[in-house]
């Protein structure tokens, strides 16, 4: 039976993560609310169910049902290889992943950094002071922490050496979507980070995520989802400054 | 061998849902960092391990090292039964755990809506927006959704029926820790999440975290970790507003 992946139908957005696993895994699975009336069908499964999410994305998977991305994830690595199977493995796997999933709410933030509720054009002069933040400092500080995961005790291909798992192709969307994001900003700081970058291309190149980018189950980026392109916020800024005066 | 918990000495932050796991489950454990010398061996275990957290807390037990909250919760639900055993069981605690996690980002953020790198004091209107809105919509939220768990089918002592798990830990702890940053908007809001109250009262009296809280081991509440208190974010607020006018 296929899975049945419930998310927002037109924007990549934390969904993402859960398409680019069960892709890389090749398992058959139903973008739900993206079929004729499948966003009727998100809702009810939202109000109705036993184990209801807070929000999407969830899957159901059979009997049974689960939320929160990571989680997704956590269930996903185990099911279809991309985890390993001993406990230290499977938690750093799962420890790596939190620590995306935290600079992907920081990325969520720089352009709604007072409310989801409102608009980005009725928080812009905060949006520019947390953007600013969040190139100057966080930017650096989560790709040095990768970087260096990459990096020890001598250059990997992916995060746990020469196997690939969830927490790979998340941090592939991550970079992607930064750069969707922040284009010029993150031109200026990839230089400085040449296993992340080249952790990016190895993930795009894999034949199932390349059949997937190319086809069209792989939604645009846009000013939806998590990953926005607003040209003043990448503008004039300097990636990496304070770090680098520490 | 005791496990050893790095995290912060002198604020509950983050690390105390770890704590309250390790006080209930009755393990043996050292808050290493409030040991003499202990920061120096936090540091050092930051910088040196073979899987090395990108902020405390972590956790090291035998030859495991795990870090982010939600994580080493997942870890020491299942070594000490505060977790079901059964798959569905075990996701939905870490789903349940994940959305309260978001929750306490939130909560930081409304004191820090801009940069953590800043003081609040720099960025006071910002964080009198964030948490106007924190009150109006997002509590309302969230607490819907604890106590939609806590009433169905029918009212539950814990999120899960009848036996505890860590994510009723970090409920207790959450609520206790919203009390205290926003005591009037709290006490508003109180009233109409009764089962939610409940499970805090009935968390607060179990034996072994009742002679935890009464210990000198837990730390109080201050302005420098997750939950503070600052009057003016709390005062003319109208917690639930926008909610009841859906």
């Amino acid at each position: 039976m296929a899975y049945e992946l419930f998310y927002w139908p037109t924007i990549q957005g934390r969904g993402e993560f859960v398409r680019l696993a069960l892709e890389e895994a090749g398992v058959p699975y139903v973008d739900v609310a993206r079929e004729p009336g499948g966003m009727a069908k998100m809702i009810a499964a939202m109000d109705g169910a036993d184990h209801p999410s807070f929000a999407p994305p969830f899957l159901k998977a059979g009997e049974v049902m689960v939320g929160q991305t990571s989680t997704i994830l956590l269930f996903l690595g185990d099911r279809h290889g991309l985890a390993p199977q001993d406990e230290q493995g499977r938690l750093w796997v799962q420890q790596i992943q939190m620590t995306i999933a935290d600079m992907v709410a920081e990325t969520h933030d720089t352009h709604h950094p007072i409310a989801t509720s409102l608009y980005y054009e009725d928080q812009r002069p905060e949006a520019k002071r947390r953007t600013a933040d969040f190139l100057e400092t966080r930017i650096p500080k989560f790709f040095d922490w990768f970087e260096g995961i990459l990096g020890r005790p001598e250059p990997k291909d992916y995060l746990l050496g020469d196997r690939i798992s969830y927490a790979d192709l998340s941090l592939f969307q991550l970079i992607e979507g930064l750069r969707y994001a922040f284009p010029k900003s993150l031109a200026r700081l990839d230089a400085g980070y040449p296993l992340l970058a080249a952790l990016h291309d190895r993930v795009a190149k894999r034949p199932r995520i390349a059949a997937y980018l190319a086809s069209a189950r792989r939604l645009p980026f846009n000013e939806e989802g998590i990953f926005r392109h607003y040209k003043e916020l990448d503008d004039g800024l300097n990636p990496g400054a304070r770090q680098s005066r520490d």
